[in-house]
């Protein structure tokens, strides 16, 4: 195994860069940190390029790591590409998944959701609910976010999380007869009354503000889901939950 | 308006004091902070004893504080009150309300959730949901921690929330002819069957360990939400919002 003690080394210098979303976006790169995700991200194993290992932390016996090499670093090296106040000293550097254009039944679809505990969440919720692709339009917060993988939980792993145009995705969703519901408190129906099918898309939004105006004009049909109480809204995580539930148990 | 420029000042340290759990406790009162909090708080004036503003903030001009005093500070006391980084500078001490066995026909019961946006949340979802009463058991985080009462977004006025004891809500409830629905992940009916009601109690519980095995075994039945992908499960909040809105509406 390599060994590196120095934090000036080219390569750990590149790791610290991919903390940054302008980094991760240029070099379609993305760092895991944890026991838990990098075992994740081992089960696709093509696209980890690197185990990093802090010279305190033990791999993991049953750690299943194939031919990724495995590069051992300083504690201090190891702090400083730590997102969290209390590293496990193992990371690992993955590729970004090939946008493809696979087909699914079910979709979310992310619009200009900004905290990261919330999308995070979210992928998290569609993976529970056998939702088979995620799409992430532009102005969400960055999808390889250290927290918004921590809240997914390894969920990035499970199902194609992709950034993408929602508009054109809308277009192509109905394309194929697959009906989008957008969210929205006016101008909608309750979502227990929604036309349910076995294909849908389902369409969330910005926590304050909502899906964007021009994007519910596409959509097949505008849910909401009624307030019965005092409160303005719901968090956006726990509505997009109601609702794939929803639509998944519903058809 | 009362004006204190001192933090040696005995009030300054008694409001300081209310930011930890054990003072609270104590005392029966609790800091709310931010314009929103404020105005929900002052819905029930007689629970406001006082409004703190900071000296480079302005009172809002439609804020109907009545005759609850208002004390100016300095900016400097109105940042070592804040929790927040950049506080609005204006905060409300409230009194608790008395836990009171009031009647209802819908509860949430939340046992030892840890996460102060999981337990916040889910008191704004309550609310939303039309929930009648919230219980949080103890081993919870103090539902007046100011990150609960950010998350809940002002709920904690909309409905009474109460700390008890779990157990004997269960059994109260049950003797009251009130179905207890628990959580689980085993020995439960997939909650599109539960066997559903306009009265409910839904109990919820920790984020990893789940609901107590021993309440568990008190409910008049366990529900679970099924998993269609990998992820291992739901967030709790996630999972509270699917069950509320489908045992209020299915009802």
């Amino acid at each position: 195994m390599k060994y590196i003690q120095s934090d000036k080394n080219p390569q750990v210098k590149q790791w610290k860069k991919l903390k940054t979303r302008k980094e991760r976006d240029k070099t379609g790169m993305f760092l895991v940190e944890g026991f838990h995700l990098v075992e994740e991200a081992l089960t696709r194993k093509d696209d980890v390029e690197e185990i990093i290992l802090s010279e305190k932390t033990e791999l993991p016996p049953g750690l299943d790591y194939g031919s990724v090499p495995v590069t051992v670093v300083t504690d201090d090296i190891s702090k400083q590409l730590a997102d969290t106040e209390t590293t496990q000293g193992i990371f690992a550097v993955c590729r970004q998944p090939k946008q493809t254009h696979t087909t699914g039944k079910t979709y979310l679809l992310i619009d200009s959701v900004q905290d990261p505990g919330n999308l995070g969440t979210m992928i998290r919720t569609a993976d529970a609910a056998g939702i088979d692709m995620v799409i992430v339009g532009k102005g969400s917060v960055d999808m390889y976010n250290p927290k918004v993988l921590r809240s997914a939980q390894g969920s990035h792993f499970h199902l194609p999380v992709l950034s993408g145009d929602l508009s054109e995705w809308i277009v192509k969703l109905s394309a194929d007869h697959i009906p989008v519901f957008g969210t929205a408190l006016e101008n909608g129906v309750v979502f227990t009354e929604a036309d349910t099918r076995e294909t849908f898309a389902l369409l969330v939004g910005n926590e304050g503000s909502g899906v964007n105006k021009e994007l519910l004009t596409k959509t097949t049909q505008n849910l909401y889901i009624p307030i019965y109480g005092q409160s303005e809204s719901l968090n956006v995580a726990v509505a997009a939950g109601i609702l794939l539930y929803y639509l998944k148990t519903a058809k």
